[in-house]
């Protein structure tokens, strides 16, 4: 019954297999592998972007970190959610890799509005070189609270940010999870809706650690090269990313991990939803869903060994009927057994 | 025939054996994993040093960068050779993490000697508040000409350093094959010759892309930690670093690699020297080797295949008889046959 | 009929006559001079600190965010007003300096309270790792709204701050306006309610350009003169910024200057209090006042050739009638008449 | 008898004029004042460089640091001479503003050769994204040794770094001296030269505290603008700084001054050619000489108060004879008359 989050589980097989067979013989190092020739051709075809600069990196705050970096100057401000994992989860390493701060845009449900977007950007840069410059967009999707952007809000505000001549990064941890929910193509949800730069997310979905540094403007392709050998994220023996993502990719495993962890979810949301005593705090799109919860039931799961997040309160200690809002994922790997079970011991 | 880098190699079975068995059920993430806390332990009864802290990147420049900014403030210089890696081949990312600048110390074999050492840094902080204050000294065991510091050379250096009141540390990008070379302990070479801090390298010796960050003075730990935060090089699924470096400790698997690629080298330089055109550079100890041979011996093996960098000159265009100097690095899984293909190509 | 900014004004003679004094043959350099051991002692006279550390520098931004650098680390956050200076005004410097992110505390009327700071503080380093590590508090006193902490509302808040273990800075840009204001001693206003670091102002009454940055714990002295090297504010004829500081020191000038400039506003408010179409946004408490007027008096006074910022909505287009929020800031130089005339075209 | 500096002299009363005529009602702030705007044009005017951008700093190191800063990248590195005052002098202020390294190009008498220069830049970036990139050139005119780079020279360096694409810098804090020493215009000895970006000192040539950055290449300026705020150096009262610079260009005071400081240090080093004991180290051709005069001769002026900075050596204990390095340097205010008392000291 683990629902704690999707960087625990394991990877897939295929995974250990391609890494098995990538491990023969001398390699060229530092990214001039010739898997990885195979694997920018096919994020290439994948994304209908025969331009597109694609690199691996480990980490998905390197990713986003390096991307924001290279769309931004160190005068510059992020705008993104206060609930972003660039702001929450990352110690700054957007910040440190940029120079650049984050302008928080009000939001609930972790995605952005145009028209708080706007407000936000707006009001920055009015007090020339005094404030912070306008710097790039960055949004979630899958947000970190489940939902999703549809296509059309994507467009609108990269449409939002380009009136005021700035780019849009996509943080795509669970961008398999999106895509396979909206049932759009990746170039759909990426650079036609007006996206700049990807962070094409791996590990969350069944690599060991790997993601795709995505980027449609290759004029920038340089740039980012020389930021990840600086920050230390080029790997010498980069085949073992290559084989990674190779795995990944072949025989969309990736969308079939996705389809599988988001049936997963679904399947905990129908159990959840027929529950009195809960009610879900944002419309679950993805892999993830914030529901509440009456002290007492987190009491009796977590005894019978349930691991979730408690998002706010104590689950320990407190009135038995107070809701606690919670936190609950799933990843590809989660047996449907483990779900049952779990609800079987709230409905009880 | 490649001998172009240690860093281009498979990595040993036992690793790939290793990560598909570390590949069941959930785990701790960010470095919490059961496996890590083996890890942490053997390498603390490897290195006798039951408070050290221990960490695993993926990178040998994160884990150089990730220390030397521990060690270091941002107004201060760390000294080193010329040919340290830190200066000649990381692209800033010592400086980018740690802020200070490098001095580099003359050296002609890349090692720091006790005299030069203390020039350069009573040179340095002459000036008050106007030049860089004194840093950290970092030396590289084995060295990047394949040399090697002895037990008494590094002691002479971190006494230098202490002098000073400041601390040493190494880059241990081919520690194994240095501690077998030397065949003292790791305590030995380390802090009981006053090292503070070690770059255990993992991957030039066998493994994918893991390097032991090893402080001796646990204060630093937590500083540490958030730096390899901060830096985007802590891993969520870090179960799949541990693994591997688990593999490598295992029944001194680290201790046989660096042999085996030690006796190569060996096996080339005995080779090498009973070629009447050819001269070693510097005394070669681990696994590297710098020999001058005439330009039509580089045009002649390179024309059958051979593999490795020239270090200075054409091997395309110039007098026959001139003699490069060039670059020749074994590791463990190169065939003895290989190297014997390649000096008999010398030979003829 | 100038409102703008109590930046625009001409310094004292006094300082200018300081200057000439001060301009006889050789002085050491680099804050070395002897006119600096007096301001030195006298700073530390008059805020009763006989240990404080004190450095001048010559904008307010050097001093707040050599401070701030001093007092925090990089993977910090530090807690501020939305309002904030540092936030608003200062082009992300305080946040090159420091490595540190900035979170904003909701205000309203630029000033923290002890419950709202508490929750900020509280909400940040509960993920261990991931999320920034709690820095410093920075308030300002005079606040950007031109309201005052009192000396209750100071220690509740760095008791707060101190709960967590964390050090608070003053932006004292205003110093001498909030002393003058609540009657209270320097050190009563700093250190004895619980404030580690100040950026004592002085540009913003009278001087040229100099700010004093006074640090209570003089540990952290030496990091804090590396920190302004670095930063390429250390200045070599640093008795420019002495004398300028011990002529406004000298005589208590520095508390007649900000009492001329408390009392200019004092004038300006109680007609503005008179009108019956205006009303104030905050209580004002120094010598700073944000009112609310409509267009069509906005129209008036400035075809007049009154200079202010109006703070939001366009002052030329729209409804005569909006009110529109407008600041007016007195210096100690401004003419009493030229309120005056200010106020009857308002009454008009 | 001041030898020591040319930062510890006064400044030229016409300055201290300038700011009392400055001192009048109030002025547009950060640069935005009327006085800047007579600055600017006549900067553009004596550099025959009508698009030049110009902006006003207060000390050489912010001059310096933000101009190399807005020519460079944080993954290049920056050529210069050992003995530069970037490298030796600013304490890491370069590498902080730019997050870029120096490489220091060997010279003796702080002057860069077209040779050794050459040499520098292509054995950087032979590594691909490994080591650092190709930065600008920094070269200072008068250099450091007091030494002068002909028109001719400063052509062949700047040529050499066009060969590479790379720009040049040039650090002029004492530019006015060399100007009058070469007796050639300021273009020829900056953009006709090849120069595309000057620190143009005040400071140790008369003024208080003031620099002028003029980049030639105007598409760089607002990105100075955004450096130099960021740094904290956009003075609020900035007229304070224009009214300097003012004083300084009106009826060739700058050079006037140069020209006396130049004066006073021919006459020393016409008295100090005459001692049988003295030899000059490098050629001197602006305000400062290297001498070396015997250890006795050292104690016998010091002991009567003359100041200056032995460069190497202990003055007051060893051989008598033993020849020490020292810097002498003259500036405009210096009396004749203590020029030849230091002489009469050294010829008894």
């Amino acid at each position: 019954m683990f629902f704690a989050s999707d960087n625990a589980g394991p990877v897939h097989p295929a995974v250990i297999e391609a890494l098995a067979a990538a491990n023969r013989g001398y390699a060229s190092a530092y990214g001039t592998d010739a898997l990885m020739d195979g694997v920018r051709a096919r994020i290439r075809e994948i994304f209908e972007a025969p331009e597109a600069a694609v690199y691996l990196v480990a980490t998905g705050t390197a990713a986003n970190s390096l991307l924001l970096a290279t769309l931004s100057k160190p005068w510059e401000t992020i705008f993104c959610t206060p609930m972003a994992h660039i702001h929450e989860d990352e110690c700054n390493a957007p910040e440190f890799y940029s120079g650049a701060k984050l302008t928080l845009v009000p939001a609930t449900d972790a995605k952005l509005t145009p028209t708080a977007l706007h407000a936000a950007i707006a009001a920055e840069q009015s007090r020339g070189v005094h404030g912070p410059q306008r710097g790039p967009v960055s949004l979630t999707q899958a947000t970190e609270k489940g939902t999703l952007y549809t296509l059309d809000e994507i467009a609108a505000l990269t449409a939002t940010a380009r009136d005021f001549g700035i780019r849009t990064h996509m943080d795509g941890a669970r961008f398999a999870n999106a895509l396979v929910s909206l049932g759009c193509t990746p170039a759909e949800m990426t650079w036609r809706a007006g996206i700049d730069a990807l962070s094409f997310g791996g590990t969350k979905n069944g690599l060991m650690g790997v993601e795709a540094a995505v980027i449609f403007d290759p004029a920038l392709a340089w740039e980012f090269e020389l930021r990840r050998k600086r920050g230390a994220h080029l790997f010498s023996k980069h085949r073992y990313l290559s084989a990674q993502m190779q795995a990944y990719l072949a025989d969309d495993l990736w969308l079939d991990l996705a389809a599988r962890a988001n049936a997963n979810l679904a399947h905990l949301v129908a159990g959840l939803r027929a529950l009195p005593d809960c009610t879900l705090a944002w419309e679950p799109a993805a892999n993830l869903v914030f529901a509440r919860l009456p002290r007492r039931l987190h009491q009796r799961v977590r005894a019978a060994g349930a691991s979730y997040y408690v998002w706010d309160g104590d689950p320990d200690h407190g009135d038995p009927d107070e809701l606690l809002l919670a936190r609950f994922v799933c990843d590809w790997s989660l047996p449907r057994a483990e779900i049952d079970r779990f609800l079987s011991l709230l409905a009880d």
